[in-house]
């Protein structure tokens, strides 16, 4: 017998049917027994008027008739003639699945990742992962945006050296990508506007519930601009046509974690970072760690401010200052001690990193050696910029905050599907 | 003045407009000067009345009126009135960008990347790269595959141990993942049906025009399947859906390598490896060396075969020994040294790895331990078979070899931005 998805169970009503998938879910009520069955298009009860051997978590194939059942989810239920166990658990499963929350320890839903991933609500969290993967992409093409796979195996530690994974490449060393900064740059010489989707390395040692030592990055480039905010303005439009997208399409896993579909200001209000650490500092007392260009607390603070002011989740900090921006920023014309560099905020959180960059070769030349950079394994990016680079700037979301951010949850680990920490490389 | 786009300047007829771009080509007829501009949505005949500084290569910006043009590619050109140089090379380009054909070796193509990618052939080939991207995951999407993004960066060389390559993590040895291979069926466990599009990375050193270290892998994984013919069928409709819209869509980029439209048969023919073997044998005279399970040359006439037999440009060789697929390949049933393994070719290369998979958790055990490998650090891996993972399948499909054979490139390098290979780790 076909297999008939559950999806599509309202179209057999009355007929017999035969589904596949797991049982999330088995609960007796005197005589009866009612199954609860995942299958990839989605979630359906099926009533048994007798005994089943049907655990919670098994695989499995049941066959009976599609009924209207308007206290159901979906409008429909299976009223099972029989059954079939395709796979089941050899131990007890060390999570119990069937809980509408599974309240683990951040540590222990890790460990059991390929556990607590059957669980709905987890489940919620990559279906939106999804969705916005999805939605970027869509949205990158509909603005001429061509989809580039850059190198993450490069020749050098660039951009200084630090937080760089090295990787033993035959008779050399090699380095793990922390970005596609220099190959995106390249490509604007040659389609105008790039994006890339793809895994960033990043050597920190850090211990937070925002960092992680390898997530997904959602690049972007764009050349012809006339200054930093047409790449901000870009910016802007790309995240409206993604969140009508995520609002649209993740509704379901927005209401499981009770959240309200996220909106994105017409215009995101911009603030310079000079002006948002003195507005911290005068209205909210806080002031910003002189080691540091702005901490997470002062962006919490910036976020707390865009709220009251302007009723925005987003706020644009503009002029980072030149010492804290890699060499390849455009210094601020007026300013050359800040830059147009900026950060993009969302929800208290650092969410994307952009700038203008230099595109002439003399500047770029004399900005790297002001920073004290060598050009070792940089030659062929610089070279570059002797051949008519053309105005340009572009963007880095962070993919995994993204999601964390949306659905509001504490660390951004729980938005990687195996995330990456100095202690966890497994599972 | 607002900028028009190249593609939209039809809508502009007979009024003035301002474009922005690269003048891909200058050429003096007289009194007359012919600046071919491209931007990132198309190409547009410019002329000058005038003498124009502007030389091949540089990024500018032209003012003039939007004319019909009968002669021209896209039916209009610019009759222009001013032009601005917004930036030019301080060097002679190294290649000339103006010839129809850049006619370079391999090694000189990919050390002067980031110029030769602004010649139109060159680009021709990742606007395809592009669509490639885009055809896949529209179509994964549409067969209720949910996208997922893995770790690259793993705890243990798994499967076997050669051919990874080792990366200082931390106070650790970390290895790049040779393929999502076990993360993408856990996920089975959750999601039923999962893709991924990400780098993998092969330690080989090969020196062949079909093999580069790090690569772009199409993923895909399904449960619930009844053989592996569930999965060889979805594969073959998947081809038929992608090269729908990769044919449609880079028209344009196939008429310029003079390539005619691919065509994946409704059902792509099956031969089991062992048959293969004997008819290349009886046909073509040729023995595969027995070190291999087949060779190159082997994959070619069953090419060959498939084309003359039933006019078919790929073909599904199944049946895979036992001795040279991974342990958690699932063995034939009747004939246990051969096994669920199947490849499928694409005019006379391996496009495709793929099989179904052991989902017992003893079974999978024993195969491992008949290969001699051990679970350290594929525990995690294992441990998830105790809990009732449905039967499933999947395949990979390299992306650069399907751009390459697609378009006949000579080398799958020619099909990666930045190739990675044993000498070659820059640009």
């Amino acid at each position: 017998m076909e297999r008939t998805l559950i999806d599509n169970i309202g179209k057999s009503e009355g007929k017999e049917v035969n589904i596949y998938g797991r049982a999330l879910n088995v609960r007796e009520l005197g005589e009866i027994v009612f199954v609860q069955v995942q299958d990839y298009s989605g979630t359906i009860q099926c009533v048994f008027e007798k005994k089943t051997e049907i655990k919670t978590g098994d695989a499995v194939e049941i066959t009976g008739r599609a009924k209207k059942e308007e206290r159901a989810k979906g409008g429909y239920e299976v009223h099972a003639t029989s059954e079939k166990i395709i796979s089941t658990s050899t131990e007890d499963l060390p999570i119990d699945l069937s809980k509408s929350e599974l309240k683990l320890q951040l540590e222990t839903l890790l460990n059991l990742r390929a556990l607590s991933l059957r669980h709905p609500k987890v489940q919620a969290i990559f279906k939106l992962f999804d969705i916005v993967l999805k939605s970027y992409s869509t949205v990158m093409r509909e603005l001429g945006f061509t989809e580039i796979k850059t190198p993450k195996l490069l020749s050098a530690a660039s951009e200084g050296g630090a937080d760089f994974f090295k990787v033993d490449y035959f008779e050399k060393s090699a380095y793990l990508a922390q970005s596609p900064q220099f190959y995106k740059q390249i490509m604007v010489g040659s389609f105008e506007r790039v994006f890339e989707v793809g895994p960033v390395f990043r050597a920190e040692p850090h211990f937070t519930t925002r960092h992680v030592n390898e997530y997904i990055s959602l690049d972007a480039e764009m050349g012809f601009i006339k200054d930093y905010k047409d790449v901000t303005r870009t910016l802007n439009d790309v995240l409206i046509k993604m969140f009508k997208i995520i609002n649209s399409e993740s509704k379901l896993y927005m209401e499981t974690y009770s959240v309200k579909p996220v909106k994105v200001p017409e215009e995101i209000p911009y603030i310079k970072l000079a002006e948002a650490k003195k507005i911290i500092k005068e209205k909210y007392d806080y002031d910003v760690p002189k080691t540091t260009d702005i901490d997470p607390e002062g962006e919490r603070l910036i976020c707390r401010y865009a709220k009251e002011e302007f009723d925005s989740d987003f706020i644009f900090v503009t002029h980072y200052p030149w010492d804290h921006r890699p060499f390849y920023t455009m210094p601020d014309k007026e300013n050359p001690g800040e830059t147009y560099g900026f950060d993009l905020l969302f929800r208290g959180v650092e969410l994307v990193t952009g700038s203008q960059r230099i595109h002439d070769y003399k500047m770029l030349i004399e900005n790297m050696k002001k920073k004290g950079l060598k050009s070792e394994g940089m030659e062929f990016y610089l070279e570059t910029f002797k051949f008519a680079m053309p105005p340009h700037g572009g963007w880095a979301i962070g993919c995994e905050r993204l999601v964390q951010l949306t659905l509001g949850l504490k660390s951004v680990k729980e938005a990687t599907l195996f995330p990456r920490d100095v202690k966890r490389l497994s599972p």
